[in-house]
Formats: C-alpha cells, structure tokens, sequence
C-alpha cells in the first residue's frame, strides 16, 4: 500500500457498503460458502461450471503447504517427476477396477485444431496408468527399488454432481506420489509415514482435528490393495470430509503393468505399489472449519497475510505520526520474520478496514490511534476470538508472536471441540439413524461386510445423500465380546466412522 | 546409495557395455539429441508422441530455475494465481489476431465419461484469452493497479511438426506472467525487468549466451503490441532459438476484453498489459549447447548433483578405507553446502561409474584410490574439459568450490565462443545466402518491412526450413548513413538477426 499524501487525505471518505455477508453459516451453510470464498478473494468463478480460478491468497497457503510436504518427502528421498496429462484410452483401461472407478468422469480429446484425432486421448483423472508402464521399463533389479517419485499438477474429473470449490471441482491441484517397493512391509511402512505428514498439514498448518483410519472395501481406492486416509468432519452440515489418502496398492497395478524385478537371490519378483496424494481440497475444508459470519478465519500459519496495521486518526491528531507509527511497526514485525502490512489508504474509514481484513481471515490486527501514539503501546485484536490487548511497543515481537501461536492453538482447540461434540456414539439401527439425523460423526461397531456397508447406503438414501463409513480408526475404542453391529445384527468386527460425506 | 557390505563386495563385477552414445554430435545432430536426452534419464519418450516424461534430474533443474524466478517476481510484487485449464470456444476468440495465431494448435474436449459435451471446450495454449475477462471484473480504479500476476502451469499446443524433447512438445511447463498498468511507461519498464530475468536464467544459471532483441512484426506475439525475447543460438545446427518472450500486449487485449479503469481524474481509461513466459525449452537448450559425445554436461548451478565421488579400490588395498574415504568426503562436501554423493555400488567397475556419471552430465567427479588415501588426497576431474588434478584433503571445499565456479564459467565462455564464432555480418543478399548455407546467426541491416520479410522467408525455402528475423538486438552497432538492406536493397533502418531457427 502507498504511502498517503496530504492530498489525498482531504478525500471525502467512503462510506461504501455491502462488505458484509449476506447469509449467516449457522443458517444456511452453502450460500455461506460461497459468497466467503468470493468474498474474501480466495477463489472466482469462472465461466466453465466446476472450474475455480484460484486467487494469490489462495496459492499463497498452498505454497506454504507445498514448502512443508515437498522438503518432507525429498528427506524421504522422493524424487520429484513430471508425466504427460494426457493417455491413451488403451492404457488406461489396463487396471479393470481402476477404470471403472475412473471411466465416467474422463474428459477426452477428440479434436486438434480443425482436425479429429485419430484415437481420442483422455486426460489424466490421476496417473497410475501414465506412470507405471514407465515404472515397468525402469524397474529391473531389486537396485532399482525402491522407485519413489512425485508430481505436483492439476488433474480432470468431469463429475456433474454439486459443483463446491475446492471441495468438488472439475480442475484440481494436487500432489501425487508414486513408490514401488521391493517388500510389502516397506510399502505399508510408507503407507503410515506419508499418512502422518497429512494429518500434520491438517493438523499443524490448517489447525483442524483429523481422524487417521482405514478406508473400507467400498470406499477404498479403485484399483488399490487398502485404503487409508485422514477424515475431517464439517459440523455445519455434519459431514465427514476425506481429508488426503494413502494408499497401499498391492501388486494389483504390478500385475496389468508388469513391474517386476529381479530379487536378490535372482528370482523373478513383483513390486508392491503405493500411491497418495492430497489436494487444494484441503483449504477449502479449512474455510469451512474456522470461517464464520465475517468471514474467513486464516491460521497463523498458513496465512499470506498474519498481521494488518491499521491507523486510526481523529480530527485533531498528528495523523502523520499515526501514519508512521504504523509504518515503522510493520517494519519491526517484518524484520521479526511475520508477514505484516499497512493499510494507509485514505478513502476508507477505520471501521471500513476493520471488516475487509476480518473478511479476508488476517488473524491478528494491530490499531494505533492518537491514545495509543501517546502511550506508546498498540492495540492488538484477535480474528478469532475478537479479543482486544493494548500491548507496549517495548514487547511488540514478543507478545505478537505469543498471540499468533495462540491463535494457532485455540484454532484447532476450538475445531475440535466442536468435531468431538458431534461424535456420536450408537449401537443400533435406531440410534444411528437419529444420530444422523442430528448431522453426526458416527462411530459405531460393524461386521465389516460390504454387503452390510451397500444395504446401509440404500437405507439411508435420501436428499441429503446416503450414509456411508468413512474411516475405521487405527485408534481403536475398545471392543467388548459379543458386540454386534449396529447394521446387520452379525457379530462386529470393528469400530468404524459413518456419516453423510462430501 | 546404500553402503557396502563385504559380501556384495565379492560378487563380480559387471562388465555392461553400451553405456555411450551411438550417435556423435558433430555428425548426427538429430539423433545424438535424442539419444542424450533418454540415456542421460532427462526424458523418457511417452507412448503419445510430442509428449514426454520429465525425470528427476529434469526437474531438479527446472525446479533451480522456478525458485530463483519467482523469488525475483515476487520482489517485484508478482502474486502467483492458478486459473483453469479450459476456456470456451467464445472467450478463446474474442481477440482476432490472437487466435489466428493459435487456433491451429488448439486441443478440444468434446466428451467426459461416455456423454459429449454441450459445447467443446479448449485447453489453455497460453493464458491471456482465461484471464483477462477477471481482469475487467477485478479492475476498476486506478487504485486496483499494477495488477500482477503469474501462474506455473502446463499448456497445451498441438503442433504436428518435428516434435523435440524440451525444444517443441504438445505439452510444456513454464510460467506465464501477466500484468496491468495504467501507463504504458510501466508496462516497457516491466518488459525489460522480466527479459532480465530471462537473460539471468540463461547466462547466469544455464551458462547459454543469449541476445536481447525486439521480435519483427511478423514474429511478434499474436495478438500483442511488441515482443522482446532472449535468443539463444544452436552452433551444430545453425538455428536459433527463441529462449523466452517478454511481450508489451499494449491494449489490444484490454480493448476486446474491457479492462478499464477510472484514472485519477476520474476519467475511464483503459490498462496496458504484459505477459512473458519461459519454459522447459530452456532445459533443452541446455542440452543443445553444453551436451558432447560422452552425454550431458550440467553447469553446476543447475545440476541436481554436482560431485560425484567413485572410490576406485585395487586388489590389495583396503578397500574399507577407500570407501569410508569416499563417504566422509561427500559429508565434507554436503555440509559445506554442495550436492554431493558417492557411488558405492559393488557390481560396476570404476570405469563403467566413470562413464555412467559422465552421460549424466554431473559437473564434478572426485576418484579416491589407495595412493590417493596414502597422500590424503583426492583426484578430481571436470566433466566440461577432463582435466585432472590431485587436491589436498585438507584444502577439499575450498578447491572444490574453486573448481565448481571454473567450471560454470568456462561453459558459458565456451559457448559464447562458440556462438560468437557463428555470427556473420552481411551487407547483401548473395552474403546472406551464403551465410546461412554456412549455419550463420547473420547480423543483417534490414529496411524493417513486414513484406520484405516474407519475401525472405520466401525466397529461403527449403528442406532445413526458412530463414527469419531472429531479433532486432538492443545492443545497435552502428549503422552508416546509407546502409541499404540486405533484402530489398532500401534504406536499412535497424541491424537485425536472422537465421533458420527451432
């Protein structure tokens, strides 16, 4: 922001409206939504439905979470690749299972130019079928393996059902990683490591709680050995979100492709395969989380922006002091290493700036008025809890600091008092229909049967969508003898998640 | 690499042949490109052709090159964005010449899962006809620019002629900038801060002399007021080749698209608009320049390994002590802050490694025997002239870092050499002839017609392709009051570059 001049200071003031949301998030959730992810310039939508133009507040956090997962994988000595977007109808189709999970939201070329194509080409929905024929030709030898590759880039899935940016689109950003392994134990090994850096991205950067589980039979990765996952869960609307997957492949994929090699004591062999990956859903699940009726709600962390200065003159006072007091501030707290700014502009009020950084989520704002220039202290307001300090300028690095961790804290703190308040508890059919009734996160003993999971679904078909799991926790309540499932009366096997989901 | 065991130790050796190029640069230019690219493991040949994997070492350049650009961007107060890979049919043509331009090289979606499309829809060949549209709707007063913004994205071009790895793929990586100003004077600024840049990458980090020039009307951007690029030249071939483009857009665009503004008169106004761009062809052209018989050669800044250690035991030496000699150097190494490995794989001679990480193009090989251990030395040996020399151990970062700096240098006054060698000053046109029959980069004075142009192109038909203007370099030599053309025989206005290019 530009440095005011006395000119433009004499401007007549703004008095601009309509700042505000229209729609309430306790009331209805989805208009919510979306106007706050226009509103607060993360996204805009763009003239293709299910096609989001993804704005710099945006791609900043996504930066932030790339830093974070692409140094812990190259530790883990991944080596970053990139594979064509687009493949061939015949190769794609390799994996049966695969491809059925896949077919029906393909986009497919057809036409260059003026020209038909001689086959169609699809593009990559994800890329296991672009890869491995390659991972084939490259894995010969047990010194070959471990192969552990990533690309970061957009995938396509034409799907036609409720449109929500971030959540559901038709273009995303992702990372994928693909690893082949000589063993499964090191492929399950992997599995869990890669699982624990998305529950720290949820967790430590996007402040929200997340549950680490298994994926069942029919939730499961199309193609895939076993499924795990971290599930967020959006009290709102009372459903579970899958937050990022690991997936443990098998050698399903090994088998179409023919990824063998040779063993060390030279026998021929087939590799066990993993794939995972998580997406810009993540901060659409974080805008839903902590966002509230100003706006969006940033963690500390994440945050392009953590603290706003903003001047606030009155008539009489040295306005050109406030100004630099301000200035000088942001010039302190960037040299501290936050990421500070000021806003000087002069045709819009105090009151004004207030709401149009509490709309774009900012986590800390700094006042400084003519008391505040007298006393030499600032006032520092929370976004998320809107609580109200007067700090010296003495400390200001110090207490800044202090507060950004706990706003980071009380974040996720506040994130998961609301989740565990909607966990329930059920033990039979009834019980589970109320508690889904009531929008919520179910955990209920099952016998783990797929047709059980598929008669649960038809169930409870209906507007909102059906039931279904969405995780078995790896931090399993105890099991008592003779607990039966809450579906099909069988013996249960399992504590298992259920819900509506996105 | 893992460390040794004994027992690997005593496996034999592998004698594997084949580890060169078949194909000789000086004789086979095509082919020994080809073959480079794939047995160095920078490209992988994809079943679609013009597509093409990008492998770890690639991108371990690319993403040198990423880094350093946009930390200079963003000092420049760039913000990064992502806008959607599509674009209707509609918005695709809204600007006439810029379509022309492109329209050929146009992939269509027509179809997802088993339905078509309503209307097909585009993929992105560049980003300004998706863009600029927000741009009308997000600018609206003078406070609202510079608008700046920029995207790492893949594009799309279709093009059916001579497909090259890195030089002319249907799909590539690169960054596309675009930005909006309320004067022209900003946006010229802007042109040549960003071709800087451009130049930096190439010289600075890939050692690849370039010339910064203007584009002729006729090589000009589609659709853009004027276009300025880094040219790079390609001795074995005699081509040029255009190695990144900083184009003013003036305001074309923002007349077809509406991206007005009220000045600070408040009057309407309407922006001037840049976009520039480079790729992965620059990976390519570093490839062309630096790459001899033995394979690739990496300039150090870029390459993802910039040592190599080979410990190179003898029958009767202690070989524990040899290779614990070569795991200590790469600590030394690392943590003075270079990119260092060993290879300490059983199964290979010292001579096949030697080979092996000479195709790969790493800068720097460090060979450590049994003399060596006993005078507490290592020999060290340049990838870019062979040369050899025995450094103490005890002066090792210092001569390494000494060694690594030469070698960055010497590449790019090699092939500065080598290009300038190339130029070719030509008054008339039977010197033109001549020259490019030659491979020349000619430096001709040119009437600047767009009609003598074509008539050049004309006239230079042939097998190898036509000649064109390369660019009109900003750095003039003087040119004597009546200079004729070398084309038209009219008054020359301007030395310019042509040749055959990629």
């Amino acid at each position: 922001m530009a440095t005011s001049t006395k000119n433009a200071r004499k401007k007549e003031v703004k008095k601009e409206t309509g700042l505000g949301l229209t729609y309430k998030k306790d009331e209805n959730f989805g208009e919510w939504y979306s106007e706050v992810v226009v509103n607060s310039e993360m996204i805009e939508y763009y003239d293709i439905s299910g096609c989001y133009i993804l704005r710099p507040c945006t791609m900043a956090i996504w930066e932030t979470l790339q830093t974070f997962f692409d140094a812990e994988i190259k530790k883990m000595n991944v080596k970053n690749v990139y594979f064509p977007l687009f493949v061939t109808e015949n190769v794609l189709q390799k994996e049966k299972d695969h491809i059925e999970g896949f077919a029906p939201e393909v986009a497919w070329v057809t036409k260059s130019g003026q020209s038909e194509l001689e086959v169609p080409i699809a593009i990559r929905p994800t890329s296991e079928t672009v890869m491995y024929p390659y991972f084939s030709k490259w894995i010969r030898g047990h010194r070959d393996l471990p192969l552990k590759q990533n690309q970061w880039c957009n995938v396509v899935r034409w799907e036609f059902s409720n449109p929500t940016p971030f959540i559901r689109s038709r273009e995303f950003l992702w990372q994928e990683g693909h690893t082949a392994f000589a063993t499964q134990a090191e492929a399950d090994q992997e599995v869990l490591e890669i699982l624990e850096l998305y529950r720290r991205i949820y967790e430590e950067f996007l402040a929200i709680p997340v549950v680490k589980g298994r994926k069942s039979e029919l939730e499961k990765f199309a193609g895939g050995y076993y499924t795990t996952s971290v599930e967020a869960f959006i009290p709102n609307t009372g459903r579970g979100v899958q937050g990022a997957t690991s997936h443990c492949l098998g050698q399903n994929f090994a088998k179409m492709f023919e990824i063998n090699f040779e063993n060390e004591k030279g026998e021929k062999s087939m590799v066990w395969q993993n794939s995972w990956a998580y997406s810009t859903r993540t901060i659409g699940v974080m805008v839903m989380v902590h966002g509230d009726d100003k706006g969006l709600v940033l963690p500390p962390k994440v945050a392009e922006l953590q603290v706003i200065v903003i001047p606030v003159p009155y008539k009489d006072a040295d306005t050109d002091a406030i100004f630099n007091a301000c200035s000088s501030t942001v010039q302190k707290l960037r040299e501290a290493g936050f990421r500070a700014d000021t806003d000087l502009r002069e045709n819009y009020s105090p009151g004004w700036k207030y709401s149009n950084w509490e709309m774009k989520g900012v986590p800390l704002r700094i006042e400084i008025g003519p008391k505040d220039l007298a006393n030499n202290q600032v006032r520092v307001v929370r976004r998320d809890n809107g609580s109200k300090t007067d700090i010296p300028m003495s400390n200001l690095v110090g207490q800044v600091k202090e507060v950004l961790t706990s706003i980071q804290e009380c974040l996720f703190n506040a994130a998961k008092q609301k989740r565990d308040a909607c966990i329930k508890v059920v033990n039979t059919w009834d019980e589970f229909v109320a508690a889904l009734n009531e929008k919520k996160m179910i955990l209920a003993p099952w016998c783990d049967e797929e047709e059980v999971e598929k008669d649960v679904k038809a169930r409870t078909k209906g507007e909102l969508g059906a039931a279904k799991s969405l995780c078995t926790p790896f931090d399993q309540p105890r099991l008592p003898e003779g607990t039966l499932c809450f579906a099909s009366g069988k013996p249960a096997k399992k504590w298992t998640y259920w819900g509506r989901s996105y």
